[in-house]
Protein backbone atom coordinates (compact mmCIF):
# COMPACT_ATOMS: atom_id res chain seq x y z
CA UNK A 1 0.00 0.00 0.00
CA UNK A 2 1.63 3.34 -0.78
CA UNK A 3 0.38 6.50 0.89
CA UNK A 4 -0.47 9.12 -2.31
CA UNK A 5 -2.90 6.55 -4.37
CA UNK A 6 -6.04 5.98 -4.50
CA UNK A 7 -7.19 3.10 -2.00
CA UNK A 8 -10.50 2.28 0.16
CA UNK A 9 -9.37 0.47 2.83
CA UNK A 10 -11.89 -1.38 5.19
CA UNK A 11 -9.89 -1.60 8.77
CA UNK A 12 -11.03 -3.67 11.61
CA UNK A 13 -9.76 -2.31 15.21
CA UNK A 14 -11.39 -5.24 16.80
CA UNK A 15 -14.20 -4.89 19.94
CA UNK A 16 -12.61 -2.34 22.51
CA UNK A 17 -9.64 -3.70 24.02
CA UNK A 18 -6.65 -1.67 22.14
CA UNK A 19 -4.37 -4.61 22.07
CA UNK A 20 -6.80 -6.58 20.42
CA UNK A 21 -5.80 -4.82 16.90
CA UNK A 22 -3.78 -6.57 14.01
CA UNK A 23 -0.76 -5.50 12.81
CA UNK A 24 -1.90 -5.50 9.37
CA UNK A 25 -4.35 -2.59 10.58
CA UNK A 26 -1.62 -0.89 12.25
CA UNK A 27 -0.05 -0.86 9.61
CA UNK A 28 -2.51 0.36 7.04
CA UNK A 29 -3.41 2.70 9.67
CA UNK A 30 0.36 4.42 9.46
CA UNK A 31 0.19 4.81 6.21
CA UNK A 32 -3.20 6.01 5.30
CA UNK A 33 -3.71 9.49 4.14
CA UNK A 34 -6.94 10.45 5.74
CA UNK A 35 -9.34 8.36 7.95
CA UNK A 36 -12.78 7.87 8.57
CA UNK A 37 -15.52 7.24 11.49
CA UNK A 38 -18.73 6.72 12.46
CA UNK A 39 -20.14 7.90 15.27
CA UNK A 40 -23.50 8.37 16.98
CA UNK A 41 -24.04 12.46 16.77
CA UNK A 42 -22.10 14.37 19.33
CA UNK A 43 -20.35 11.25 20.64
CA UNK A 44 -17.08 10.12 20.12
CA UNK A 45 -16.41 7.28 17.53
CA UNK A 46 -15.53 4.37 19.27
CA UNK A 47 -13.62 2.86 16.66
CA UNK A 48 -11.62 6.28 16.91
CA UNK A 49 -10.71 5.52 20.50
CA UNK A 50 -9.81 1.88 19.90
CA UNK A 51 -7.47 2.64 17.24
CA UNK A 52 -6.14 6.53 18.64
CA UNK A 53 -2.91 5.68 19.52
CA UNK A 54 -2.14 4.13 15.96
CA UNK A 55 -3.55 7.52 14.15
CA UNK A 56 -0.14 9.52 12.08
CA UNK A 57 -0.14 12.64 14.00
CA UNK A 58 -2.21 15.63 12.13
CA UNK A 59 -4.01 12.45 9.54
CA UNK A 60 -7.05 14.34 8.10
CA UNK A 61 -10.28 12.91 9.84
CA UNK A 62 -13.66 12.50 8.17
CA UNK A 63 -15.98 12.02 11.31
CA UNK A 64 -19.29 10.60 9.77
CA UNK A 65 -21.96 11.41 12.28
CA UNK A 66 -24.88 9.15 12.46
CA UNK A 67 -28.12 11.23 11.45
CA UNK A 68 -30.48 8.68 13.54
CA UNK A 69 -29.51 5.34 15.03
CA UNK A 70 -32.67 4.31 17.61
CA UNK A 71 -34.81 7.07 17.46
CA UNK A 72 -36.98 5.95 14.68
CA UNK A 73 -37.90 2.09 13.86
CA UNK A 74 -35.57 0.68 11.40
CA UNK A 75 -38.54 -0.60 8.54
CA UNK A 76 -39.61 3.01 8.91
CA UNK A 77 -39.79 4.35 5.44
CA UNK A 78 -38.56 7.97 7.19
CA UNK A 79 -35.32 5.52 8.99
CA UNK A 80 -34.27 4.16 5.65
CA UNK A 81 -34.73 7.44 3.48
CA UNK A 82 -32.27 9.31 5.65
CA UNK A 83 -30.06 6.69 5.88
CA UNK A 84 -29.17 6.00 2.59
CA UNK A 85 -29.01 9.13 1.90
CA UNK A 86 -26.70 9.36 4.67
CA UNK A 87 -23.89 6.46 3.56
CA UNK A 88 -24.98 8.64 -0.23
CA UNK A 89 -23.18 11.16 1.22
CA UNK A 90 -20.35 9.79 3.29
CA UNK A 91 -19.35 7.60 0.36
CA UNK A 92 -19.22 10.81 -2.53
CA UNK A 93 -17.06 12.29 0.14
CA UNK A 94 -14.65 9.73 0.20
CA UNK A 95 -14.86 9.31 -3.12
CA UNK A 96 -13.51 12.86 -3.59
CA UNK A 97 -10.50 11.97 -1.68
CA UNK A 98 -10.22 8.93 -3.48
CA UNK A 99 -10.03 10.90 -6.78
CA UNK A 100 -7.41 12.95 -5.39
CA UNK A 101 -5.33 9.98 -5.07
CA UNK A 102 -5.37 9.71 -1.43
CA UNK A 103 -5.51 6.47 0.40
CA UNK A 104 -9.03 6.48 2.81
CA UNK A 105 -9.17 3.93 6.20
CA UNK A 106 -12.47 3.71 7.29
CA UNK A 107 -12.56 2.42 10.97
CA UNK A 108 -14.64 -0.06 11.65
CA UNK A 109 -15.20 -1.75 15.54
CA UNK A 110 -14.97 -5.28 15.18
CA UNK A 111 -14.54 -6.79 11.66
CA UNK A 112 -16.26 -4.57 8.86
CA UNK A 113 -17.89 -7.23 6.93
CA UNK A 114 -19.62 -8.29 9.73
CA UNK A 115 -22.40 -5.95 11.16
CA UNK A 116 -20.94 -2.88 10.39
CA UNK A 117 -21.51 0.64 9.06
CA UNK A 118 -18.29 0.40 6.94
CA UNK A 119 -20.68 -2.28 4.38
CA UNK A 120 -22.69 0.45 3.50
CA UNK A 121 -19.43 2.14 1.69
CA UNK A 122 -17.98 -1.03 0.32
CA UNK A 123 -21.13 -1.46 -1.85
CA UNK A 124 -21.02 1.68 -3.04
CA UNK A 125 -17.22 2.04 -4.02
CA UNK A 126 -15.56 -1.47 -4.09
CA UNK A 127 -16.51 -1.27 -7.75
CA UNK A 128 -15.29 1.78 -8.52
CA UNK A 129 -11.98 2.44 -6.74
CA UNK A 130 -8.87 -0.28 -5.55
CA UNK A 131 -10.06 -1.57 -2.10
CA UNK A 132 -8.82 -3.55 0.61
CA UNK A 133 -10.88 -4.91 3.69
CA UNK A 134 -8.59 -5.66 6.78
CA UNK A 135 -10.52 -8.72 8.80
CA UNK A 136 -10.72 -7.39 12.89
CA UNK A 137 -11.74 -9.49 15.75
CA UNK A 138 -16.01 -9.33 16.07
CA UNK A 139 -17.27 -8.27 19.44
CA UNK A 140 -18.42 -12.07 20.10
CA UNK A 141 -15.08 -13.24 19.81
CA UNK A 142 -14.00 -10.57 22.29
CA UNK A 143 -17.16 -11.53 24.44
CA UNK A 144 -16.59 -15.55 24.35
CA UNK A 145 -12.66 -14.92 24.90
CA UNK A 146 -12.78 -12.31 27.68
CA UNK A 147 -15.43 -15.27 29.61
CA UNK A 148 -13.34 -18.15 28.17
CA UNK A 149 -16.34 -19.55 27.15
CA UNK A 150 -16.10 -22.40 24.24
CA UNK A 151 -18.23 -20.95 21.62
CA UNK A 152 -18.66 -23.84 18.97
CA UNK A 153 -16.66 -27.10 18.39
CA UNK A 154 -16.65 -29.91 16.29
CA UNK A 155 -19.64 -30.44 14.06
CA UNK A 156 -21.82 -28.14 15.86
CA UNK A 157 -24.27 -25.67 13.95
CA UNK A 158 -23.59 -22.02 15.66
CA UNK A 159 -25.95 -19.13 14.68
CA UNK A 160 -26.04 -15.04 15.07
CA UNK A 161 -29.72 -13.56 15.96
CA UNK A 162 -30.02 -9.95 16.49
CA UNK A 163 -32.44 -9.40 19.54
CA UNK A 164 -35.00 -7.47 17.27
CA UNK A 165 -36.88 -10.85 15.82
CA UNK A 166 -39.73 -11.70 17.16
CA UNK A 167 -40.38 -14.03 20.40
CA UNK A 168 -41.39 -17.11 18.54
CA UNK A 169 -38.66 -16.98 16.14
CA UNK A 170 -36.12 -16.39 18.73
CA UNK A 171 -37.38 -19.72 20.68
CA UNK A 172 -37.28 -21.99 17.31
CA UNK A 173 -33.70 -20.72 16.37
CA UNK A 174 -32.10 -21.04 19.86
CA UNK A 175 -34.22 -24.47 20.33
CA UNK A 176 -32.03 -25.78 17.06
CA UNK A 177 -28.70 -24.47 17.45
CA UNK A 178 -26.07 -25.91 19.12
CA UNK A 179 -24.23 -22.88 19.75
CA UNK A 180 -25.72 -18.74 19.64
CA UNK A 181 -24.96 -15.81 19.85
CA UNK A 182 -27.55 -12.57 20.65
CA UNK A 183 -26.73 -9.74 19.90
CA UNK A 184 -28.61 -6.16 19.69
CA UNK A 185 -30.10 -6.48 23.45
CA UNK A 186 -31.33 -3.26 25.03
CA UNK A 187 -34.87 -3.23 25.55
CA UNK A 188 -35.38 -6.43 23.95
CA UNK A 189 -33.69 -8.33 26.73
CA UNK A 190 -36.94 -9.32 28.11
CA UNK A 191 -37.95 -10.93 25.42
CA UNK A 192 -34.68 -12.59 24.90
CA UNK A 193 -34.65 -14.06 28.17
CA UNK A 194 -38.13 -15.40 27.34
CA UNK A 195 -36.95 -17.16 24.67
CA UNK A 196 -34.22 -18.43 25.90
CA UNK A 197 -36.33 -20.06 28.82
CA UNK A 198 -38.65 -21.52 26.36
CA UNK A 199 -36.12 -22.82 23.90
CA UNK A 200 -34.24 -24.68 27.09
CA UNK A 201 -31.07 -22.59 26.89
CA UNK A 202 -31.32 -19.94 29.66
CA UNK A 203 -29.22 -22.33 32.04
CA UNK A 204 -26.53 -22.13 29.50
CA UNK A 205 -27.05 -18.31 28.48
CA UNK A 206 -24.02 -16.00 29.70
CA UNK A 207 -25.03 -12.54 29.35
CA UNK A 208 -21.47 -9.89 28.40
CA UNK A 209 -21.40 -6.36 28.44
CA UNK A 210 -18.78 -4.23 27.07
CA UNK A 211 -17.05 -7.78 26.93
CA UNK A 212 -13.01 -6.44 26.17
CA UNK A 213 -13.65 -2.83 27.97
CA UNK A 214 -12.69 -1.71 31.20
CA UNK A 215 -15.86 -1.75 33.12
CA UNK A 216 -17.06 -5.24 31.44
CA UNK A 217 -19.31 -7.11 33.25
CA UNK A 218 -20.37 -10.63 32.06
CA UNK A 219 -23.25 -13.46 34.29
CA UNK A 220 -25.27 -16.13 33.99
CA UNK A 221 -28.41 -14.77 32.15
CA UNK A 222 -30.08 -16.36 34.91
CA UNK A 223 -28.20 -14.79 37.62
CA UNK A 224 -28.87 -11.11 36.08
CA UNK A 225 -31.33 -9.28 38.14
CA UNK A 226 -32.64 -6.96 35.87
CA UNK A 227 -33.69 -6.21 32.35
CA UNK A 228 -31.50 -3.61 31.52
CA UNK A 229 -28.83 -3.82 28.94
CA UNK A 230 -27.11 -1.53 26.71
CA UNK A 231 -27.88 -2.15 22.90
CA UNK A 232 -24.49 -3.72 22.36
CA UNK A 233 -24.14 -6.19 25.06
CA UNK A 234 -24.50 -9.66 23.99
CA UNK A 235 -25.80 -12.70 25.04
CA UNK A 236 -23.84 -16.33 24.36
CA UNK A 237 -25.03 -20.07 24.59
CA UNK A 238 -22.05 -21.61 24.78
CA UNK A 239 -21.61 -25.27 22.14
CA UNK A 240 -19.21 -27.39 23.48
CA UNK A 241 -18.56 -25.68 26.43
CA UNK A 242 -22.26 -25.79 27.90
CA UNK A 243 -22.03 -29.58 26.90
CA UNK A 244 -19.49 -30.52 29.01
CA UNK B 1 1.30 -11.09 32.17
CA UNK B 2 4.81 -12.27 34.21
CA UNK B 3 7.17 -14.41 32.58
CA UNK B 4 7.56 -17.29 35.55
CA UNK B 5 4.06 -17.41 36.62
CA UNK B 6 1.89 -20.20 35.86
CA UNK B 7 -0.41 -19.06 33.08
CA UNK B 8 -1.99 -21.18 30.46
CA UNK B 9 -2.91 -18.92 27.69
CA UNK B 10 -4.68 -19.66 24.32
CA UNK B 11 -3.37 -17.18 21.64
CA UNK B 12 -5.43 -16.64 18.73
CA UNK B 13 -2.69 -16.23 15.36
CA UNK B 14 -5.56 -15.51 13.01
CA UNK B 15 -6.83 -17.30 9.62
CA UNK B 16 -2.77 -17.56 7.90
CA UNK B 17 -1.69 -14.13 7.37
CA UNK B 18 0.71 -13.80 9.69
CA UNK B 19 -0.29 -9.80 9.69
CA UNK B 20 -3.60 -10.33 10.82
CA UNK B 21 -1.97 -11.39 14.31
CA UNK B 22 -3.14 -9.21 17.23
CA UNK B 23 -0.80 -6.76 19.25
CA UNK B 24 -1.99 -8.54 22.29
CA UNK B 25 -1.05 -12.26 20.87
CA UNK B 26 2.28 -10.74 19.97
CA UNK B 27 2.84 -9.36 23.45
CA UNK B 28 1.95 -12.35 25.15
CA UNK B 29 4.14 -15.10 22.82
CA UNK B 30 7.32 -12.30 23.56
CA UNK B 31 6.66 -13.51 27.22
CA UNK B 32 5.83 -17.13 27.04
CA UNK B 33 8.04 -19.61 28.85
CA UNK B 34 6.37 -22.52 26.49
CA UNK B 35 4.77 -22.39 24.01
CA UNK B 36 2.73 -25.45 22.52
CA UNK B 37 1.06 -26.22 19.35
CA UNK B 38 -0.59 -28.83 17.39
CA UNK B 39 -0.07 -30.28 14.04
CA UNK B 40 -1.11 -33.32 11.76
CA UNK B 41 1.38 -35.92 12.82
CA UNK B 42 4.61 -35.41 10.28
CA UNK B 43 3.63 -32.52 9.63
CA UNK B 44 4.78 -28.84 10.56
CA UNK B 45 1.75 -26.65 12.90
CA UNK B 46 0.14 -24.38 10.86
CA UNK B 47 -0.40 -21.99 13.70
CA UNK B 48 3.53 -22.08 14.29
CA UNK B 49 4.32 -21.28 10.64
CA UNK B 50 2.03 -18.37 11.33
CA UNK B 51 3.33 -17.05 14.28
CA UNK B 52 7.23 -18.18 13.81
CA UNK B 53 8.80 -14.67 13.91
CA UNK B 54 6.91 -13.74 17.05
CA UNK B 55 8.17 -17.00 19.02
CA UNK B 56 11.25 -16.11 21.51
CA UNK B 57 14.81 -17.17 20.54
CA UNK B 58 15.15 -20.81 22.16
CA UNK B 59 11.61 -20.81 23.95
CA UNK B 60 10.63 -24.47 25.40
CA UNK B 61 8.18 -26.13 22.31
CA UNK B 62 5.80 -28.73 22.98
CA UNK B 63 4.48 -30.28 19.80
CA UNK B 64 1.36 -32.39 19.98
CA UNK B 65 0.91 -34.24 16.56
CA UNK B 66 -3.17 -35.93 16.58
CA UNK B 67 -3.17 -39.51 16.81
CA UNK B 68 -5.65 -39.35 14.13
CA UNK B 69 -7.49 -36.81 12.01
CA UNK B 70 -9.64 -37.93 9.07
CA UNK B 71 -8.75 -41.81 8.73
CA UNK B 72 -11.34 -43.01 11.31
CA UNK B 73 -14.78 -41.22 11.10
CA UNK B 74 -15.67 -38.88 13.77
CA UNK B 75 -18.11 -40.44 15.66
CA UNK B 76 -16.70 -44.00 15.63
CA UNK B 77 -15.57 -45.21 19.08
CA UNK B 78 -11.93 -46.09 18.56
CA UNK B 79 -11.69 -42.50 17.51
CA UNK B 80 -13.42 -40.88 19.96
CA UNK B 81 -11.54 -42.99 22.54
CA UNK B 82 -8.02 -42.10 21.01
CA UNK B 83 -8.59 -38.29 20.65
CA UNK B 84 -10.04 -38.05 24.44
CA UNK B 85 -6.91 -39.82 25.26
CA UNK B 86 -4.37 -37.56 23.56
CA UNK B 87 -6.25 -34.47 24.81
CA UNK B 88 -5.64 -35.58 28.35
CA UNK B 89 -2.15 -36.51 27.89
CA UNK B 90 -1.37 -33.34 26.37
CA UNK B 91 -3.35 -31.56 29.09
CA UNK B 92 -1.18 -33.46 31.54
CA UNK B 93 2.00 -32.25 30.03
CA UNK B 94 1.03 -28.99 29.99
CA UNK B 95 -0.24 -29.20 33.66
CA UNK B 96 3.76 -30.39 34.68
CA UNK B 97 4.84 -26.71 33.07
CA UNK B 98 2.34 -24.96 34.47
CA UNK B 99 3.17 -26.63 38.12
CA UNK B 100 6.28 -25.68 37.89
CA UNK B 101 5.40 -21.96 37.71
CA UNK B 102 6.07 -21.60 33.89
CA UNK B 103 3.18 -19.70 32.00
CA UNK B 104 2.98 -21.78 28.70
CA UNK B 105 1.09 -19.89 25.30
CA UNK B 106 -0.81 -22.42 23.48
CA UNK B 107 -1.18 -21.59 19.62
CA UNK B 108 -4.13 -21.77 17.68
CA UNK B 109 -5.05 -21.22 14.31
CA UNK B 110 -7.99 -18.33 13.87
CA UNK B 111 -10.02 -17.71 17.34
CA UNK B 112 -9.39 -20.55 20.36
CA UNK B 113 -12.68 -20.67 21.47
CA UNK B 114 -14.38 -20.72 17.42
CA UNK B 115 -14.14 -25.00 16.26
CA UNK B 116 -10.35 -25.25 17.52
CA UNK B 117 -8.26 -28.20 19.38
CA UNK B 118 -7.27 -25.36 22.07
CA UNK B 119 -11.13 -25.71 23.93
CA UNK B 120 -10.22 -29.55 24.88
CA UNK B 121 -7.62 -28.15 26.69
CA UNK B 122 -9.31 -25.25 28.44
CA UNK B 123 -12.23 -27.35 29.79
CA UNK B 124 -9.54 -29.83 31.48
CA UNK B 125 -7.28 -26.79 32.80
CA UNK B 126 -8.84 -23.61 33.08
CA UNK B 127 -10.77 -24.32 36.65
CA UNK B 128 -7.44 -25.39 37.88
CA UNK B 129 -4.97 -22.75 36.31
CA UNK B 130 -4.35 -19.30 35.80
CA UNK B 131 -6.44 -18.80 32.33
CA UNK B 132 -6.19 -16.18 29.75
CA UNK B 133 -7.87 -16.54 25.92
CA UNK B 134 -6.57 -13.80 23.27
CA UNK B 135 -9.33 -13.97 20.46
CA UNK B 136 -7.91 -14.28 17.23
CA UNK B 137 -9.30 -13.24 13.61
CA UNK B 138 -11.66 -16.29 12.56
CA UNK B 139 -10.65 -18.05 9.32
CA UNK B 140 -14.08 -17.27 8.17
CA UNK B 141 -13.83 -13.68 8.51
CA UNK B 142 -10.02 -13.79 7.24
CA UNK B 143 -11.85 -15.30 4.06
CA UNK B 144 -14.81 -12.74 3.85
CA UNK B 145 -12.38 -9.81 4.16
CA UNK B 146 -10.37 -11.60 1.30
CA UNK B 147 -12.74 -11.51 -1.10
CA UNK B 148 -14.61 -8.62 0.11
CA UNK B 149 -17.79 -9.99 0.97
CA UNK B 150 -20.09 -8.60 3.33
CA UNK B 151 -21.12 -11.16 5.42
CA UNK B 152 -24.22 -10.20 7.59
CA UNK B 153 -25.49 -6.64 8.42
CA UNK B 154 -28.57 -5.59 9.63
CA UNK B 155 -31.09 -7.77 11.39
CA UNK B 156 -29.43 -10.57 9.40
CA UNK B 157 -29.75 -14.39 10.86
CA UNK B 158 -26.16 -15.73 10.56
CA UNK B 159 -25.46 -18.98 10.17
CA UNK B 160 -21.90 -21.46 10.53
CA UNK B 161 -22.45 -24.99 9.13
CA UNK B 162 -20.12 -27.59 9.28
CA UNK B 163 -20.14 -29.66 5.41
CA UNK B 164 -20.34 -32.81 7.31
CA UNK B 165 -24.23 -32.49 7.67
CA UNK B 166 -26.89 -34.71 6.39
CA UNK B 167 -27.45 -33.04 2.88
CA UNK B 168 -31.46 -32.68 3.94
CA UNK B 169 -30.47 -30.96 7.02
CA UNK B 170 -27.91 -28.34 4.96
CA UNK B 171 -30.76 -27.85 2.79
CA UNK B 172 -33.14 -26.53 5.29
CA UNK B 173 -30.63 -24.97 7.23
CA UNK B 174 -29.35 -22.37 4.28
CA UNK B 175 -32.69 -22.34 3.26
CA UNK B 176 -33.72 -20.90 6.40
CA UNK B 177 -30.59 -18.54 7.42
CA UNK B 178 -29.79 -14.72 5.79
CA UNK B 179 -26.36 -15.30 5.61
CA UNK B 180 -24.29 -18.76 5.99
CA UNK B 181 -20.83 -19.89 6.25
CA UNK B 182 -19.89 -23.82 5.27
CA UNK B 183 -17.22 -25.31 6.86
CA UNK B 184 -15.51 -28.41 6.77
CA UNK B 185 -15.91 -28.94 2.63
CA UNK B 186 -12.79 -31.73 1.85
CA UNK B 187 -15.30 -34.47 0.28
CA UNK B 188 -18.25 -32.60 1.23
CA UNK B 189 -17.71 -30.38 -1.68
CA UNK B 190 -20.67 -32.07 -3.96
CA UNK B 191 -22.91 -32.36 -1.24
CA UNK B 192 -22.78 -29.18 -0.37
CA UNK B 193 -22.90 -27.58 -3.51
CA UNK B 194 -26.44 -30.04 -4.07
CA UNK B 195 -27.69 -28.48 -1.00
CA UNK B 196 -27.12 -24.83 -2.05
CA UNK B 197 -28.67 -25.53 -5.30
CA UNK B 198 -31.59 -26.93 -3.66
CA UNK B 199 -31.80 -24.18 -0.97
CA UNK B 200 -31.65 -21.23 -3.88
CA UNK B 201 -28.70 -20.34 -2.70
CA UNK B 202 -26.18 -21.41 -5.07
CA UNK B 203 -25.76 -18.48 -7.17
CA UNK B 204 -24.72 -16.34 -4.15
CA UNK B 205 -22.25 -19.10 -2.83
CA UNK B 206 -18.55 -18.43 -3.41
CA UNK B 207 -15.62 -20.78 -2.76
CA UNK B 208 -12.67 -19.93 -1.05
CA UNK B 209 -9.59 -22.05 -0.59
CA UNK B 210 -6.78 -20.40 1.24
CA UNK B 211 -8.55 -17.00 1.69
CA UNK B 212 -5.55 -14.82 3.34
CA UNK B 213 -2.83 -17.23 2.36
CA UNK B 214 -0.23 -17.68 -0.31
CA UNK B 215 -1.60 -19.21 -3.52
CA UNK B 216 -5.29 -18.65 -2.48
CA UNK B 217 -8.26 -18.83 -4.70
CA UNK B 218 -12.14 -17.32 -4.82
CA UNK B 219 -14.69 -17.90 -6.97
CA UNK B 220 -18.59 -18.28 -7.57
CA UNK B 221 -18.84 -21.67 -6.47
CA UNK B 222 -21.27 -22.24 -9.26
CA UNK B 223 -18.26 -21.37 -11.46
CA UNK B 224 -15.67 -24.02 -10.15
CA UNK B 225 -15.78 -26.82 -12.71
CA UNK B 226 -14.91 -29.42 -9.76
CA UNK B 227 -15.26 -31.05 -6.90
CA UNK B 228 -11.90 -31.46 -5.35
CA UNK B 229 -11.42 -29.37 -2.01
CA UNK B 230 -9.31 -29.19 1.14
CA UNK B 231 -10.83 -29.62 4.62
CA UNK B 232 -10.63 -26.06 5.11
CA UNK B 233 -11.46 -24.59 2.26
CA UNK B 234 -14.85 -22.77 2.97
CA UNK B 235 -18.41 -21.59 1.22
CA UNK B 236 -19.74 -18.31 2.02
CA UNK B 237 -23.28 -17.61 1.03
CA UNK B 238 -23.26 -13.60 1.69
CA UNK B 239 -25.85 -11.91 3.75
CA UNK B 240 -26.28 -8.22 2.88
CA UNK B 241 -23.57 -8.20 -0.28
CA UNK B 242 -25.82 -11.21 -2.05
CA UNK B 243 -29.06 -9.66 -1.99
CA UNK B 244 -28.18 -5.92 -3.00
Amino acid sequence: MTAGAARLIGVGVGPGDPELITLKAVRALAAADVVAHFAKAGHASHARTIAASHLPAGVAELPFPYPVTTEIPKDAPAYCGRIEAFYDGCAATIASHLDAQRSVAVLCEGDPLFYGSYMHLHVRLAARYPTEVIAGITGMSGCWSAVGAPAAQGDDVFTVLPGTLPEAELVRRLADADAAVVMKLGRNLPKVRRALDRAGRLGRAIYVERGTMAGGAAMPLADKPDDTAPYFAMVLVPGFGGRQ
